[in-house]
């Protein structure tokens, strides 16, 4: 832990236990630098160092400087300038409004900097997918295929067993699968061209399952600190992606700090910065005023918006005999609007204007699902099937416009319900990538809804959702603090691990197999290093037996020495050794002996006849 | 939190926030007292307090003395000796290798009773099977019955929706359904003649799903207190079976302790005291040893044994070329004993003398499943499912001597090959109920495995699995503590209630719906109180708006009064009250606009002709 920036003493860096920061770079485009996380494991094992998927930038590289007044370095920033394809425009000048309205002592500190937004020319279409559509592999593309390929090469083995319910997951990921992924719509690569600093990565159902993490500050609590120090201890705990769902004041200049700061993509839901210039009424929201807020914060450089276009007045009343309603705030807001108006909502209206507004960044849709259900009784209706037929209309809208889109999904889902949910997508929205709330599979657990959610997210991700947004402890009851958000982030890497190894993704199984093999040979060390949390797992250890020795003790505090079935196991083979059988020998004698066995009929206990 | 015993200060008693001990007694046993945990909602919700499955036992009726030094009181005493079938006997001395020799200070105080044990007569069939069979409902039968259908009255509605796959799960469930459901095969109700404090409960596919905890001193830490306070605590959280998985010394003196205080079923695995009792040398464990230490157990009033009966000699092979060879103490104690013998198992070749010490007192099979995998590399392997084969085959055996059998299942399983464990436990052991442990989806993730678990558990619950042996945070790193076994049975406990939910249980969808209510309308103390952990609910609530106005307010903490999309739906709600419609007719006149916009072939964006 360094501390280099006065205005969050608390950023984490340094690298993960037992972990080295390594890059590599690509051969279309050699000046990437692809970052992962290898963890070497005791020589006595005699198998290589692992590696691992590793979201968490700059701030677990020690070479890095990290000072988050200056923000993180824009590598990115030439690879978008030598396309030629955009240029530097002024600047937005940010209003009063933007801030809530917040003055002195109130009003979070401007990031300082120079930085000018850029756009794209007239005429030119500077998105991942018309650039896929025009067969051009760009370096975000190669940067996302080389990531995807944890530094296995093209031929190294794999094991891979799974049932992926007609995905098309590649034995390898070349920089052309991940062109025709985008092109086809399956994936998308969330990318403004304003984030400089971001490290590009894919979300698609034929990619490592992704999991997203939210931030934000409301009108309760808020400070500008706080939010880059949990968006850095997300990714250090392995979010793929940031949604910052701030509300109240400060808006803008806080996520100016985040997107700054931030290696991964960066997501918002605009309607809540629109809903707070008009003064918090969701009546006085206007088309303008939305648009406004669309440009200013594409400016900045966030890589997805959340869109609530699928929220149509005919809908609404289909959620009136639900049991909780509407759930979204995106939803709610917009469907009040509706009402009071007697209107087809403007962001269904306008839906085209949105999408020549992010075509000029090549902002993403996340398009949002306001009518998701809150609650059990709710799940699978007329509400949300309704929106989800509309939300694959508006996805082929977004794709003629050459703009990259996914869709939202929810929400409260009992285990039987879920598996319609993707395959309703699936059908419905043509194939883009489904980004789903948990599921929660119940709702009597309040306190222990990053659990409920992640038996849902686990499931889903296993059935093709690409990327699984995250639910902490907190949900429906407070505010994530830190530690919230990172039990948040292990349930959910838990479950897009969980679905990666069920798909039979090529790159899933060496992680675990790794880490029992550290296990059956009792090496301590290895297990708390390749662990999803290396320092929980050795605390606990540690919490039972304290002392260095029983680190490389051949038992645990389980069972202690007698009862260790790892040790017997062990035992076992060596035995079968000493008898001057190899065990191949062994195994197929007594495999012999048990079909001879079979063959009798398989019984000891012959019935006497009667 | 009362404090009643010198021994054990921190014994937790006292009703749950917000909850009423409540008892209802039976039709064919008056005498009974079926308890359960009745929590009432704020008047202006308009509903009836909602009837929660309560296994906590005492301690949770404040009209209940509690004295850990002198046991619960022993009703169910009565019920088995008003059969006429069974007889005190003179108790098996206590030896001094039942404690592991343990002298002086470090001998854990014996449990002072006068109680001598029961057995059956001779020529008496005393199990719940064999009354099932002969068409006796029992006590037991009649507690489990009321107690599964949560005080629903024949005929009262419930909500049905869900994917039973195959389960014969009844509307009502009705005492002589029960003894039908015994005496198939399909449910055990493990309950010892000796187990006098025991509230009954079923285990069963076409039950409500049961969480085992296992607790156990061992040869690292040991401590009486310790264990009858963490049997009371994971009760009080909800599991409905403990296992007492002690090894080192004082495992008699401590069992004692447990079982006179304890109102749910306990299971032992006796081989691990019959290890302890040859000095932890697998090689020179015998039959008599064992045989003896079954007598001990039983008399004590043990509710099931776990028995390795599977592990037979030809399979072991099998094992030889996993990756975590075997992990189960006793699969791998009895392996090593087989080896070294060059002999078959003396449990599999003296099961039917196991049978008929166990038929005596009614204690039930727990099959173990020694040979489960240890890693997901391992899952459903040969030796795997060698062993379940042979595990239908004496389930069948244990059926002939009138003995009650669960089997144990895995482990370690990713998604993908979950179901497939169900299906063939189902087929090679004849519907006995499964007790799985997890099963784990990933491997990856030490210090979370109760999350990496419940994803399992909840999936093979759904599919059919009868009871889910936990898993704690601590599994694979160190022994449990109070909070761990919190920990883990909350996680079982939401596995437990999605399967039920999935299933489409009858007594399943009333507390989510109700709970849910309760959010939509604000009602904090009512989501608290109705939650599975509401100290933690409220703990969560109040670390973000600790004021007791922010009880009644009509929002919460994460989106803030502006942002509160379930009060914008309830204005919503109001609003289209306000305008003279009633909510079926503004739904119906806006889903018909739905209809016919659908007709008119749902797009807004007509693409113009090129």
């Amino acid at each position: 832990m360094n501390v280099q920036s006065p205005i969050a003493t608390a950023i984490p860096t340094g690298e993960r236990p037992g972990s080295r920061k390594v890059y590599q770079s690509g051969r279309l485009h050699p000046c990437l630098r692809v970052p992962f996380r290898e963890v070497a494991v005791h020589p006595s094992a005699g198998e290589p160092a692992l590696t691992l998927y590793d979201p968490s930038g700059p701030y677990t590289d020690p070479a890095a400087a990290i000072d988050i007044a200056r923000g993180l370095e824009r590598a990115r920033e030439a690879w978008v300038l030598a396309r030629g394809d955009v240029e530097e425009i002024a600047a937005r000048a940010v209003r009063p409004e933007d801030n809530g309205h917040a003055r002195g002592r109130r009003l979070a500190p401007e990031f300082k900097s120079d930085r000018r937004p850029l756009r794209a020319k007239a005429g030119k279409a500077v998105t991942q997918l018309e650039y896929a559509r025009a067969g051009i592999v760009t370096a975000e593309m190669e940067f996302v295929a080389i990531r995807e390929n944890l530094r296995r090469e093209a031929g190294q083995p794999f094991i891979r067993d799974g049932e992926d319910f007609g995905a098309a997951i590649p034995d390898f990921v070349t920089p052309e699968f991940v062109r025709d992924e985008v092109a086809r719509g399956r994936a998308i690569i969330p990318a403004n061209i304003n984030h400089g600093e971001l490290e590009p990565m894919a979300i698609g159902r034929n990619f490592l399952v992704k999991v997203n993490a939210n931030i934000g500050n409301s009108a309760v609590l808020s400070q500008v600190e706080d939010e880059v120090d949990k968006m850095v201890w997300a990714i250090r705990c392995g979010a793929d992606t940031i949604m910052d769902l701030s509300t109240g004041r400060n808006i803008h200049n806080i996520r100016e700090w985040i997107l700054r700061n931030c290696p991964t993509p960066l997501g918002t839901v605009p309607i809540y910065q629109a809903l707070e210039k008009v003064g918090g009424v969701a009546e006085d929201l206007t088309w303008e005023v939305f648009r406004d807020t669309l440009v200013e914060q594409a400016e900045q450089g966030v890589d997805y918006f959340t869109i609530h276009a699928g929220v149509r007045l005919p809908y609404i009343p289909l959620t009136a005999r639900r049991v909780t309603g509407i759930v979204s705030r995106g939803g709610s807001i917009m469907a009040k609007w509706c009402l009071a108006h007697h209107r087809e909502s403007f962001l269904y209206e306008r839906f085209e204007d949105i999408c020549e507004i992010m075509r000029a960044y090549d902002v993403s849709f996340s398009l949002g699902d306001g009518l998701r259900p809150g609650s059990i009784a709710d799940a699978n209706d007329a509400a949300q099937f309704a929106e989800l037929e509309t939300l694959g209309e508006l996805t082929k809208v977004a794709w003629k416009h050459g703009v990259q889109v996914m869709i939202e999904g929810p929400g409260h889902v009992p285990m039987h319900k879920i598996k319609a949910n993707m395959d309703k997508q699936l059908a419905a929205c043509h194939e883009a990538p489904f980004y789903t709330l948990g599921p929660l599979t119940t709702d009597v657990a309040p306190g222990y809804d990053h659990i409920t959610s992640a038996i849902g997210a686990a499931m889903i991700g296993w059935f093709g959702t690409a990327m699984l947004c995250y639910v902490t402890p907190k949900e429906h009851l407070g505010l994530p603090d830190r530690e919230d958000v990172k039990q948040g982030v292990m349930a959910y890497k838990i479950a897009a691990h969980a679905a990666d190894l069920a798909k039979g993704h090529p790159s899933a199984r060496a992680w675990d197999d790794a880490l029992s093999r550290a296990r059956f040979e009792f090496r301590w060390e290895d297990q708390f290093n390749l662990g999803l949390d290396p320092e929980t797992a050795r605390e606990y250890h540690d919490e039972t037996l304290p002392k260095e020795a029983h680190k490389v003790a051949h038992f645990c505090s389980m069972c202690g020495p007698k009862f260790c079935s790892m040790k017997i196991s062990q035992e076992i083979r060596e035995a079968a050794g000493a008898q001057n059988h190899v065990e191949s020998e062994v195994a197929a004698g007594l495999a012999e002996m048990a079909e001879k066995f079979k063959e009798s009929g398989g019984e000891i206990y012959v019935e006497t006849p009667a």
